[in-house]
């Protein structure tokens, strides 16, 4: 049956259905989603138990949609919606989302927006006939949120064929050929760095994770060049398990030499990764690197993305569907769940995972309905990979903090913008409040702002204590006075030129551009200074050589050698971690629920990743293997 | 550079080494071979020395050829050839290749052919401009090859574009990215049908056997639509370790699919897979069963095939040359040794091998130059798959045979036209002229006729005494008289209606078909009579439920069923099979030089590849493996 056949079939169903006095005026697939576009969406949305008896019928998620002709045009829809809803809900923003015709009001007090009993709403529906959402205004605006919407709303026509296009492809039948069920490792085997896997059936080809090895030598893309990958045409789709550019740096790429298919991650992954891929090719121009794809495949990225929300189940292909859990390692990061062939076989992708409550996030989720494989992350996977506590990590950096504070110096912090600074944030903003640190102010350099206030748009994806604060200006640490954003070059110079103590939170976390370098050239000969390093520095990267204690240290920029001495203190601040540390890994597999047939290990260095593999082996005798770049596994 | 630039600078030095006195008139790529065409043939046939002078500067394997324009017609040029050659010699035949500007003579008496230090040859070479070759007259004529050599007379001009074309293709030069080796299983892993391997590497992705399962269900065919396999346009060679269908019978279908490059395999496996695949189609016409292709891609596998004798080492792709060695399985099968990337890697793949000398062949090689990896056979690579000596088996059969003819049964005999029937023919005519068992005809039906005659074309390719045999027609014993060949429909029904003892060889050799079947019918209910496996049955085939001792047998032919009550007596005879046993496995192994690193185990049901490779593991300590169809596992 082809997706033509589908959609007929669909239709008929639909209008025996629906009662005649009721428009269905088209039926049309959007992604993984049925629509009904309607003449009468007022009337739907009094109908709850029609929708879910169609749901139910057709098996498909269905959405019921304005018909563009009585669509209240958006001046005129925004005018009688802010008649509608009381002035004391605050309203701050309102936008329109014509691909979907949905409009978004954001407000300080949603409760009092949606009226009892969703007054307002039913309201709004009935007046301008567009579906509303009612959320909370953020307590900062991110820049990024802000151009994401924006764009998408300008491409909405695109946007709309880009989504029919998707559903027509996935709902294309399934073939009647031998299953099976394959993985490739086509980068971040044996490896940290430019994570990529191919999920192979007889009827889909997903690409999980396209990510970029930015310590940057010369075999830092995946292999997407081989036989099995090519033409990127025939690949169904790609998933994106989270925003560090390891996992999501070469997404863009894809569309450079010819993809055309959709992304699927959470918002906060495709907001996030946008900032990061931004500012990938902004570091990447400032030094004369070269440039893999250009600003137009990022918005070709944004224009192709699916965001799905943590727990919602979405076909994907004609046999696979796919579910995101929490990870705990970043904003939005995600463990990608494929639920392939009507039961045939279910295997999941860790991504990053940390499994510990953190300052940020609940701990990656562990247990599915459903689980006969898993691949998991190694980074810590090493016997001797212990990291202290989130408290000891506290107490090691307030002590050294304090000694460089006192004798005046000045302290580096190298983050990824995305993660660990929020973290660090918190806890300096406690160790300040708490006067255990004297009170200097913690500057925020590259994109650390941004990423925060992309934390702030989607607290439903911050753990639970965080979640409730957020919204309260005294009470969110992120949000507190002592951080002072670096707004550029200016700024910057006059920092490092001031004598006054202070510390510095800058990217990119491993040192190999950005920033962080800047401050790095201008302090590190002064033992005074101090240099902290909290995240994982790769093999290979600039950082990992600082940390190691090279003294003497070549720099490029522009194409200009300097050698530095480097006589500040270089210190490595363990347990801030976005990695679960060996304990941890080895308790996310004990605890799981079900424990799967089969555990393939990557994403750490070769020995971890076989160290790993074989202790839990021998500890739960699991079949296990840690997998190689350019191998492919079987399933079933 | 382009395989263009090659060619141009090639060009450039033949012009600047050879004697202006000395035509070229022309330079090309035939394959891996590069072609001189001269008007002055004779002239480079007296300077050897400037022949091998070009090969060594160019490091290409060079050939000299005829100018068209001074080349004799043939006609004229056979009568020359007659007047040349003295008539002791007694021509039998001569004939054309005009694709390669031979002329083949074949006498009986080709040392005075040939002359006093290749008199006639150059006399022939100088008066005609055909490069002659003389070749011993075989004593039976084969039909195949006959046919095929007519085929390719007649379409030479074709057959020397596709021959260019290859060598355009393959002197296309090396890209510079990262290099890799990987091997997929396509087919015939953990299982015994269908063998497939697919061999990639940076620049070459090449396909090793492309078998079927002629066991014969859903699952027969290899995995061809994989995403790494497809288009078949991609890919750049396909390698024939030997003739038996699970190895060949699928080659035809790639040129059905698109596929449009170079078959290499030895030459008389281009003549046996011919004869075997031609039969396929016959014999699944016969049992209306669905045919995968059809005679015009058996055809055009002829047109496409590059013949390699055993030694001689071609490049197959700009990274990767290959090497055939002796298996000592059937006739002409090979160990296919693959040299890649100017030392970076050698991994070889064993097809079938017989690790024993046999009344046919020579044991299988396992001495090479250099090898890092093997891919070997497991059929009987159980812990228990012992097989009794070749001199076991001859007793046993004699007693059985004795037994049955003593009461004048019937006696079939299922085999596979190629190899086994032809060690059976040699022990039965020993045994007859012996008198150790009775005198009485011995039947060869199915094609076993038409293979031994390919046998006797090609008697460098049979172990160093039957060589010796081969021409003398009173002492090759392919050539008894006790042999009477079934020549169609009604021979077999007369024979099937004499109520006198014989003995029936007949093809298929796992009772799929074919004229052992009418045997088996009529047969089968008369306790009398008896029926004798001497070869492997696999798993889920005909054969293998009647040596099993299945009682009450459902017979399907031309659509209907018949169920037999089989009453005759069922023996199988070990010790017959062109497959090496555990012990032999083992020593194979065990002797090797060098010993590679890597071993991985194919061609054999699960339980017996998994058993090998922990065996081998353990005793030698070596690193091996059973691969799994559709996994991909990385040499470099």
């Amino acid at each position: 049956m082809t997706a033509e056949d589908v959609l007929r079939e669909i239709k008929g169903k639909v209008r025996a259905t629906v009662p005649p006095s009721i428009d269905v005026s088209d039926v049309e697939f959007e992604g993984a989603l049925v629509v009904l576009y309607t003449k009468h969406p007022h009337k739907f949305a009094e109908k709850e138990d029609l929708i879910k008896q169609l749901a139910k019928m057709l098996q498909k998620r269905i959405v019921v949609r304005p018909d563009s002709s009585v669509i209240t045009q958006e001046e005129t829809a925004e005018k009688k919606i802010r008649q509608i809803i009381p002035e004391e809900a605050e309203i701050t923003n309102i936008y329109f989302q014509p691909d979907v015709g949905e409009v978004t009001i954001e407000v300080m007090k949603p409760g009092v927006a949606i009226g009892k009993q969703g007054k307002y709403l039913n309201e709004i529906r009935k007046k301008v006939n567009w579906s509303p959402k009612i959320n909370r205004t953020p307590p900062m605006q991110s820049k990024t949120v802000h151009d994401i919407r924006g764009f998408l709303r300008m491409m909405s026509d695109e946007r709309k064929e880009i989504l029919k296009k998707v559903g027509r492809r996935l709902h294309r039948g399934v073939s009647s050929g031998e299953k099976y069920v394959r993985v490739t490792g086509l980068g971040g085997y044996r490896q940290v760095g430019r994570s990529c896997s191919l999920l192979t059936t007889q009827d889909s080809k997903i690409l999980i994770d396209v990510g970029v090895d930015v310590s940057g030598d010369d075999s830092s893309t995946p292999y997407l060049h081989l036989p099995e990958v090519l033409p990127l045409e025939t690949i169904d789709a790609v998933v994106i398990t989270h925003a560090h550019l390891d996992h999501s740096g070469l997404v863009p790429v894809l569309y450079k030499y010819g993809y055309d298919g959709p992304i699927y991650c959470t918002p906060p992954t495709r907001d996030m990764m946008t900032l990061l891929q931004m500012d990938y090719l902004k570091v990447a121009a400032a030094e004369a690197k070269k440039i893999p794809y250009s600003g137009e495949h990022v918005r070709e990225v944004i224009k192709h993305c699916i965001p799905i929300n943590y727990g919602d189940t979405t076909d994907i292909t004609p046999d696979v569907r796919l579910t995101f859990h929490n990870a705990g390692h970043i904003l939005g990061s995600s463990i990608a769940h494929f639920h392939i062939g009507e039961g045939l076989y279910n295997i999941a992708f860790s991504g990053d995972i940390k499994y510990e409550k953190t300052w940020l996030f609940n701990p990656a989720v562990n247990h599915f309905p459903r689980l006969e494989a898993m691949f998991l992350e190694s980074t810590y996977g090493g016997k001797d990979d212990f990291q202290p506590s989130r408290q000891e990590a506290t107490d090691h950096l307030r002590e050294i903090i304090k000694r460089c504070l006192k004798n005046k110096g000045k302290i580096i912090i190298p983050v990824f913008a995305v993660g660990r600074s929020q973290e660090v944030m918190i806890v300096l903003e406690q160790l300040m409040a708490d006067k255990e640190i004297p009170q200097v102010p913690v500057y925020l350099d590259g994109m650390i702002w941004e990423a925060t206030a992309i934390h702030t748009a989607y607290p439903e994806y911050l753990n639970n204590k965080l979640r409730a604060q957020a919204f309260q200006k005294g009470k969110n640490p992120l949000l507190s006075d002592i951080f002072v954003r670096v707004d550029g070059h200016e700024t910057r110079q006059k920092i490092i030129n001031d004598p006054e103590s202070c510390l510095v939170l800058a990217t990119s976390g491993m040192m190999v551009g950005g920033p962080v370098m800047e401050y790095f050239k201008a302090w590190a000969e002064d033992e005074k200074n101090m240099i902290v390093f909290v995240g994982y520095q790769a093999e290979g990267s600039f950082g990992r050589r600082v940390q190691k204690g090279w003294r003497d240290i070549l720099i490029t920029s522009g194409g200009n050698n300097q050698t530095l001495k480097l006589n500040m203190m270089v210190e490595t601040v363990d347990g801030f971690s976005g990695h679960s540390d060996r304990r941890q890994l080895m308790n996310f597999v004990n605890n799981m629920s079900p424990r799967p047939d089969r555990l393939c290990f990557g994403h750490g260095e070769e020995v971890k990743c076989l160290d790993l593999s074989s202790s839990i082996h021998k500890k739960y005798n699991m079949n296990t293997m840690a997998l190689k770049n350019l191998e492919t596994t079987r399933f079933v």
